[in-house]
């Protein structure tokens, strides 16, 4: 049978969510993890990729097995054969066909950031320190500009190969408590390093380095103009993926600002 | 000079706040950072203790030296020779007869709360952990009743010494968002263990094993009844110290709406 699981991590330690040869990863860890507890190989399908130090609140992917433990117990089994960093949050059967990448509707991220002199100790995983002078009325007006179906072409980091470069992005918004910001998007999905991108120009918008209008002009010349950094991995969550019927953007707007607490 | 100092420290690898003589503390780990960049012993004084696993925003303490550094650029140097997990936020210079901790107006802090089957991942060092079945609205009816000035004799840990147990609670409130649930309580002092007592019996109210009005009952008879539990360290940050003159009811509430992202 086919089982979906829904995966926190906190990727810190982590080259990655893929299984890559030499390093170790999400992906290794959950099939290891499985594999010990089903007592056969498991290869694990994730909805996308998550880089080195990214971090999730709810990966989703599938996996095929046979057994006997009750799909829904899976989860809590699962957990006593993981480190500390990651959690499967759920577990259940999903139909044969089901696939976690191919089936997504769309994907929210977050990039935390944190604007003071000093880094953070408590937050230091997940956020990104950015000190300095930092306009965040202007980051919060230019972010929208995303909002549409358009051709991302330019906030594809290099080396990347995909056929189509067009997304929707449902929402990219602003939000700020004291010393906190951060930039949630919600999209129908993102080309490599797309949202590091945004947060980097975004960024440089608050810094003064590109306008307001900083994102419609990366939309309309296809390039990445003078260059908005790719921002560091550790301030971005995988919060969610979205299978259809994908979200409304009223619901979307009552989850992100319902979310400021994780 | 005397110098007061904010710290920020992730409380999870450290024996508490206070020196102690075989284990490493927050304390210890400034003193000497402070004693290696300003060339001097240096013995510092906190706003109060912290317990092992205890975690806080904004700690005061203060310490006198001699030196030609500037006071505000003490925060900046003495982050080089601190581990990731405490940020020296900010330094001043104070009149000679400040005392962090005889000074003190009020403390505010914070309990946060994983409620669901599976641990925190993200969130697993400053989060205590609650599976199973939670009233929070019970929960959030009940922490008011600790609102005012009481005599909270049966909020401290056995072992503790001070000469009144009376105290003034001046917001204990509870937050929600999906799964993660705060405990805000702002009050004039603490007694040894009360927020974590405070926390504990709000999840023994929400498991339904204390009524929505233990706290009155609790203040009423001093004693701690049929014992809400003591609830772990690891969910506990210390998030302000307040000196004079202490800020009023609404702009408590202010600070802990504002403070959700924190």
């Amino acid at each position: 049978m086919r089982i979906r699981l829904e995966v926190e991590y906190d990727g810190t330690d982590y080259a990655g969510w893929q299984r890559q040869k030499e390093e170790m990863t999400v992906q290794q860890r959950l099939e290891e993890a499985l594999g010990s507890l089903l007592q056969q190989p498991i290869v694990i399908h994730g909805a996308g990729r998550t880089d080195a130090g990214v971090h999730a609140m709810r990966m989703t992917c599938h996996f095929d097995c046979q057994t006997r433990i009750p799909p829904d117990r899976i989860a809590y089994a699962v957990n006593y054969a993981l480190p500390s960093d990651i959690r499967v949050c759920a577990s259940e059967q999903v139909a044969d066909d089901f696939h976690a990448r191919f089936d997504a509707a769309g994907k929210w991220y977050r990039y935390r950031i944190l604007h003071r002199q000093q880094a953070a100790a408590i937050h230091r995983r997940i956020c990104a320190h950015v000190p300095g002078k930092l306009d965040v009325d202007a980051m919060a007006r230019a972010l929208p500009y995303l909002e549409g179906t358009h051709d991302f072409a330019a906030f594809a980091a290099s080396g990347s190969h995909v056929k189509s470069t067009v997304r929707t992005i449902y929402a990219a918004r602003l939000h700020r408590a004291e010393d906190m910001i951060w930039i949630d998007v919600v999209g129908s999905g993102f080309l490599y390093n797309m949202v590091r991108i945004i947060a980097g120009t975004a960024i440089d918008v608050g810094k003064g380095k590109q306008t307001e209008t900083v994102f419609s002009d990366m939309i309309a010349t296809g390039s990445r103009l003078s260059g908005g950094m790719t921002a560091p991995a550790r301030g971005l969550t995988l919060m969610r993926v979205f299978y259809p019927p994908m979200p409304d953007i009223a619901q979307i707007e009552t989850m992100i600002n319902a979310g400021e607490m994780l």
